[in-house]
């Protein structure tokens, strides 16, 4: 497409019209964007042939094919439970959060400063957490319970070094697909775990790690475990608790029953079912443990002008991934989904959750009398939500059953499985009772055991107690997103994270109830529009990307790097090659990339950085002729993390095949690639991709992301099993359902319909101009630090800040910080080189936003220069003391060395739209000295 | 109810909390609400049966309910025309303004400076209709088509006064249901109209007031018109031209033909058909006719630093009604829809229209020559987007087009007519080729005669060719929603607007397809589940009110006065009572109460206000005696507009029932009302409600809105016809279609439903409850002008600042302002009496909000106390210098009398969440003076 044709969405998600494209090619002396990539990318990993796709669809028609899809699903009341549950998002969250891109477009809050809003709706959803489990300290948040049970087992074995070698004990009354993801993790590490019906057996003779049950259990049954915990406690061993977060209104939190863990998901505080996530999963803890737990942790900390301010806590944990000490590699999480589920805390209050707990409880009850008066066998006498039946004719109760309306769950081979949740009617249990020929009682007495009975309170903080209306409610969530900054206001030019539009016509449809309200375990015959997009979807993947199959179920894209590094695993053992331990990873890599090998039970040898940011060949061959027959793979991000596209990653490919290795291709930067090359055909064996990158999911302030893991033939036996239906050694499943997070699925679905082959092409290269236009008009100010083939990047640039910094005291945070008084985020800061900013613009910001930033470097440039000629000292510098809030410059008080208006307004166009942080710069390592997790108290904000 | 259940939707729709009633109950001395409101309200009015309505539905329950209305229309592409044509809206404009709360729940823009988002946005939309149409000046906006056109005609006869008495031309060739409207407007003023087919017969001879033709026609025909106008310009008459917006692309503009007035629609700009409404109409003339024109005019005038700002110009002109000098009482206008038409043309721009325009006009070329070669004869061979075909058999042709999947027009007996639209594709008319037997062939030229082409340019302003990409698209709403002051973020205490919440479980259904995509004239039997849900609300209606029947066709306030004023006086015309000419209003009524009594042929007699704000009843005594058998009716607004239940309503209605008159109750200030007392039944036979008021829809920033009118069994007969079918005198049409802005209607279909007969009384209760406590809190501070029974007033309470401007200087528009700085929308200034604001807080907001609101008034209290003791002159004041935008505050000039502290952060939660206007207080004078009503050179905003 040279000529733009603006009924064409592809022309409405690039950023620059005709008119940029054709200015920056020509500041950049290219005559078009071929011209200008053919130069920047090495010839031999060009794709031969184009990239074939449909044709695109419009917006109207992509629309109404996803229309069409979600007609194809037949949406019935599900009681099938394990683990998801029917609830009712409020309309006032679902419009003014979930729908709002004020929400959903914003960057993980790194930057605290503008992003004090989701902060604080974080912090509520920790709050919330931990009252309700009865612990002191929850984290915001793990992807799934599945993966959130596993990252539990593997944080006792962190925190419990005396035992850290001795056996796992997991009840057996845990849901099939904990077990599978649990022991997917424990086993490439080597964990021993036992697996024992605890309420029959008690604990098994030995020495052990630790503890882990679910509650209620698998069968719906509430067990107490007060005697198992206690012996397990005497024994050495730590306590790991899987609960239902409604059920903990009503029964004792594990914190109360000396729980040392405690993990569950939070899907049913309003968060639709999904077809199985994206949900966000929770993990509270002592504070004794918090430094060993996964996770992103909001904190309260302190501004400058000694204001509570809310920042990400212990930062240096895990969120800077630790490379080969690694110990968890959660990065992206469900923020968005954590939002959602605070919301609804602080919407319903603790009596309106603990009533939607006690409906739920009483309407499980009914039926349940009902069933028993009927002369059926229930599994368990004290139960919650769930009530599992034993019946002569499975199969016939279950069709039965979808006969009236309603999926029920097959338990086993004589039972069934029936969940209430806070959409169950009186019509639905009248209904499923006359589906077992029973009649409804008109009440029930609680089944909870009177010992198990919760007596302490919860949510007791003012924000869970003071919004009841819609009014209050809609106000509040307007008011948190006004005090950050997203997309919907500014660029968000961060390197590696790709932050483009996320477009309303691929966002509209993941709401929809034929969408949303499908249960992940109901049949596939009620699901067949998903599974149609679903197939579709991968489909296209595979055609971009060039491997022979993707699975869409690793819901981050951490853990597609952890599915792509168990396939070669796997496949490596099933070769015979099991010596083949070691992953070689890049010194440039993203962290995570080190963390995922660690735990899929690989030893990782790091090979160093060349001089242009490039591998270093010369000990990359070292490495090999050391490691030999060791070397199980190589982990190359392409173009590199420098934001190259680097010369010899064909020849690099090559070595390693040869060396007996696989090739992972790190999908991070796929930016700049699709419709230009094919990891899948250049080297590669395996990748993950980043949908939350690439393909337009937006990043919901920290999540929901999906990172599908693509691989070549030989590797295709050994992607991510179904978890609900196979155990299997070779294909692990690493999260709770088959598609993960296919609710935002249709999301990237429409992006690629939408823009079909020629504008997705288009796209990468509009993304490489773009970069290549800003490095162009910044490298007279900020130095380059790396450049490829005749002198280009890729899609990204790095700015070389060390020299300045040597010689002014002004630092990449200096620049960050006042960047935000002109309204910008800023660029990825650090990363993959300390003291230097990546800055990546995306395909979908226009020439007048580019260059709003650039004045804005420019102008900071100037102010560096002020220090750099002695006018000022950096410590009384409007830099240091960036960002401004107003309360800042509007002051009679003002004695600072620079003027309020060069504070406020260091260009003109800020007098008219003007977005001010709502603090001053935040004390990072303060707040982690005196660790605040939980709401703070409404005195603590007083102002004077 | 009286305790807080919160899955009822009731009490999320109610804003205190069962303590924040309490604490007000007790501050105001009384047990519970029904003890309140039975000592504010006169017991002669109390309804004496409660209210019952079905049980209320839960938002889940009344959500399910409304999908399956939705799918029992059945959605046909449209291909009927006749004015509704389908488009589509861009999903960035839906997402981003249609279903945002910071677009949708602003009030009309009377404080400019917290307006200046959707001022911008309306003069996008004047200057996008001035060019299209080759005017100077166009509105924003008008009812709809058929109402616009009414207006044209009587403005004709205002500006023309040499030919005032003479009669008006209209063309044959106008949609049926223009003229059945029209008509309906003319013959109550006794204006006479001459029905021609001007392109056969020409002018008729003798003296005419002015012309008026549809370009293209009902017919589809594009006529050259010229020698037409040229006689009548030289015969003295002037010219209206109803014109198509989309066809100005391509055809010689009205402007450009010499018109003086051009009308029409702006729907096929990206508003969906609603099945039927609400749309913008638009109306454009010559700079010196202004004056004479009707609708809201956005005009750019400067603030107090002489930056360029936007405000309502010549609102004196007809926003404030001039009473029984009134030619217009247009009021409420259409302002969401503008805005959407106007971002349409935005993200379009004057190429993308044209190609929208192109792509139409050939799918209409294309299918003509296939009909043509297929032997059929079509009327007219110049055309846009219709053709009218001759068929032998109507009914039949209508039929397989409908088992094709096409609505197409039943045009007459013997003849179809086919419009094409931006959605129509080739699959489509090759389909309806089909139909007919035709053949689609592959090309086919322009139909538009060489002489009419269009040569101008339009839409030249950059606003209209930057904004391409969605992003950017995305970012233009929210900067601009962001200046101004919304619900969403503040209450907006407006006496007499009942600015309440528009919950977004009312709001969802409107944008579903299955509602919003029903052509208005499709058959009946498509929109099965529109007319289903149309009949229950008005059956709810009536049970509320307490009337015999309810028409919803009124699409405003203001056209619900004037066609229940129009049913008044045509049943006294059918009793032979054709002298009662004389319609009585209270000085306190609105303006629209006489406006509207003009416009429907009645003489107004203004009755006094008694020094307690009730009619003087002494004075109606003395009206009664000395018109007698002239009085048609009464209008009474109750509770009256001065916010107070008045204790002789059934007194006053009975005196002028027995003079032989009919009342009229105005349903302005329903809210306090429902549920209490029904005007049906305690003395009205008719009465119009505000469903934008009362029933939840929201306000747009100054529309939509709905005016249902209800009658007494008597009147029935007389309520408005259907425009499309019926062409009655006694029943007449004042709209375009039969519900008028249908597409609404689901708002308050869903509060009804969801609230139920309880909370709706129960929300009266609160609204009155609310008002009496801020009434106490503020009376030490602000003298009440008026209180009734007990010393209470109803929903809203009048501050007098009379004494305090006499005293001090400082008026009421300085304290308006001066709420700005705190973040408030101002109450209603001047209205009832000049001197005072009038405050209502609905029941919809909660304590901590009305406190907020308190404590702002009382420190303004303070702020004036100082000017009352001298310590700063008024000139000098916080007060006159109101409101502060940023680029004031943030200084190192600032040399006034007060601080920047107090300017800006009058109370300390300000510092964290603070709103400021984005220009300082507008001359209001300095814009009427030297008028410029579209958008101004980018260069005119220049910083320094």
């Amino acid at each position: 497409m040279t000529v733009y044709d603006l009924s064409n969405f592809g022309h409405r998600h690039l950023g620059p019209r005709q008119s940029g494209v054709e200015e920056m090619l020509e500041a950049l002396g290219y005559d078009s964007l071929d011209a200008l990539t053919t130069a920047a990318m090495p010839a031999n990993i060009a794709q031969e042939e184009p990239l074939v796709l449909p044709d695109p669809l419009t917006e109207t028609q992509a629309q109404a094919r996803l229309r069409e899809l979600a007609s194809k699903n037949t949406l019935k009341r599900s009681m099938i439970g394990q683990g998801f549950y029917d609830t009712i998002t409020p309309a006032v969250i679902r419009r003014n959060v979930t729908e709002n891109p004020g929400w959903y477009t914003a960057y993980t809050p790194y930057q605290p400063e503008i992003s004090q809003g989701r902060l604080e709706a974080l912090l509520n959803f920790q709050t919330m957490v931990s009252d309700l489990t009865g612990m002191e300290i929850a984290n915001a948040s793990l992807l799934d319970e599945s993966s959130a049970a596993a990252e539990a087992v593997l944080m006792m074995r962190r925190a419990n070094r005396k035992h850290a070698n001795d056996p796992v004990v997991i009840d057996k009354n845990i849901f099939p697909q904990t077990l599978a993801v649990v022991l997917g993790h424990t086993r490439p590490l080597g964990i021993e775990t036992i697996l024992v019906d605890l309420a029959t057996e008690g604990l098994p003779e030995g020495d052990i790690c630790g503890v882990i049950v679910q509650q209620p259990g698998d069968d719906g049954a509430i067990a107490n475990h007060q005697k198992v915990f206690d012996e397990a406690k005497e024994r050495g061993a730590m306590i790991s608790v899987i609960a239902d977060l409604l059920s903990l209104t009503m029964i004792t939190p594990p914190g109360e029953q000396g729980a040392d863990i405690a993990v569950g998901t939070t899907q049913r505080f309003g968060v639709p079912l999904f077809y199985g996530g994206p949900h966000a999963a929770y993990m509270a803890t002592h504070e004794r443990l918090v430094r060993q737990m996964p996770g992103r942790l909001v904190g309260v900390s302190e501004d400058a002008n000694g204001m509570p301010a809310y920042r990400l806590a212990l930062q240096t944990r895990e969120q800077h991934i630790r490379r080969e000490k690694a110990t968890s590699n959660i990065c992206t999480a469900q923020a968005l989904l954590a939002v959602m589920a605070g919301m609804y805390g602080v919407y319903h209050g603790p009596e309106g959750v603990t009533e939607i707990a006690n409906r739920t409880h009483m309407m499980a009850t009914r039926l349940a009398t009902a069933l028993r008066d009927a002369g059926y066998e229930l599994a368990a006498e004290h139960f919650f939500d769930t009530i599992v039946v034993t019946v002569k004719d499975v199969e016939g109760t279950m069709a039965k059953a979808v006969g009236a309306g309603y999926n029920l769950r097959r338990y086993s081979d004589n039972q069934v499985g029936i969940s209430t949740d806070e959409t169950t009617t009186e019509a639905d249990i009248k209904a499923v009772a006359e589906v077992f020929g029973a009649t409804l009682v008109e009440t029930a007495d609680s089944t909870i055991q009177a010992e198990l009975v919760r007596e302490s309170e919860f949510m007791t903080h003012e924000i869970f107690n003071t919004i009841r209306s819609e009014t209050t409610m809609m106000r509040y969530c307007r008011r948190l997103a006004d005090r950050d900054l997203a997309l919907d206001r500014t660029m968000i030019p961060l390197g590696s994270c790709t932050m483009k539009l996320n477009a309303a016509a691929e966002m509209e449809a993941i709401t929809w109830p034929e969408l949303a309200g499908i249960h992940p375990y109901a049949p596939d015959d009620q699901a067949t529009g998903w599974i149609e997009m679903i197939k579709d979807l991968e489909s296209k993947l595979e055609a971009i990307t060039g491997y022979a199959a993707v699975s869409l179920q690793p819901n981050a894209g951490s853990v597609g790097e952890y599915a792509g590094l168990l396939a070669i695993r796997h496949y490596l053992i099933d070769q015979g090659e099991t010596d083949r331990d070691i992953c070689i990873i890049p010194a440039s890599a993203h962290g995570t990339n080190a963390a995922s090998a660690v735990l899929a039970g690989l030893q990782v040898i790091v090979v160093k950085t060349a001089d242009d940011g490039s591998i270093d060949s010369t000990h990359l061959d070292e490495v090999l002729e050391k490691y030999g027959d060791r070397i199980a793979a190589i982990m190359v991000t392409y173009p590199s993390t420098a934001g190259i596209y680097d010369t010899d990653v064909v020849e690099i490919c090559e070595k390693v095949h040869n060396a007996g290795g696989q090739v992972y291709i790190d999908g991070a930067n796929l930016n700049a690639l699709v419709g230009l090359a094919q990891p899948g055909k250049f080297g590669g064996d395996v990748s993950h991709l980043n949908l939350h990158k690439t393909f337009s999911i937006p990043h919901g302030g920290g999540g929901p992301g999906v990172g599908p893991v693509c691989v070549a033939e030989h590797l295709v036996p050994y992607l991510p099993a179904d978890p609900n239906h196979e155990l299997s050694e070779s294909a692990t499943p690493v999260a709770s359902t088959l598609y993960g997070s296919a609710g935002v699925l249709p999301i990237s679905w429409a992006y690629i319909t939408m823009m079909g082959a020629d504008a997705l092409k288009e796209a990468t290269q509009v993304a490489v101009l773009s970069a290549n236009y800003v490095a162009h008009r910044l490298k007279d100010h900020y130095p380059l630090l790396y450049t490829g083939l005749n002198d280009l990047v890729a899609h990204e640039c790095i700015l070389d800040l060390r020299e300045i910094t040597k010689n002014t005291g002004v630092t990449v945070e200096d620049v960050a910080k006042r960047l935000m008084d002109f309204g910008f985020h800023a660029p990825t800061m650090a990363f993959p080189v300390p003291g230097t900013l990546m800055v990546e613009p995306t395909e979908s910001e226009d020439m007048e936003e580019m260059e709003r930033f650039i004045t804005a470097m420019i102008t900071i440039r100037e102010e560096i220069t002020e220090i750099e000629n002695g006018k000022i000292a950096v410590e009384e510098s409007v830099l240091r003391h960036a960002p401004h809030p107003v309360s800042d410059v509007v002051s009679s008080d003002w004695d600072r060395a620079y003027s309020v208006e060069q504070a406020a307004f260091p260009v003109p166009e800020l007098r008219v739209d003007k977005y001010f942080t709502p603090v001053s710069r935040i004390d990072q390592a303060g707040g982690d000295r005196n660790l605040v997790c939980s709401c703070p108290p409404p005195e603590a904000f007083e102002l004077q």
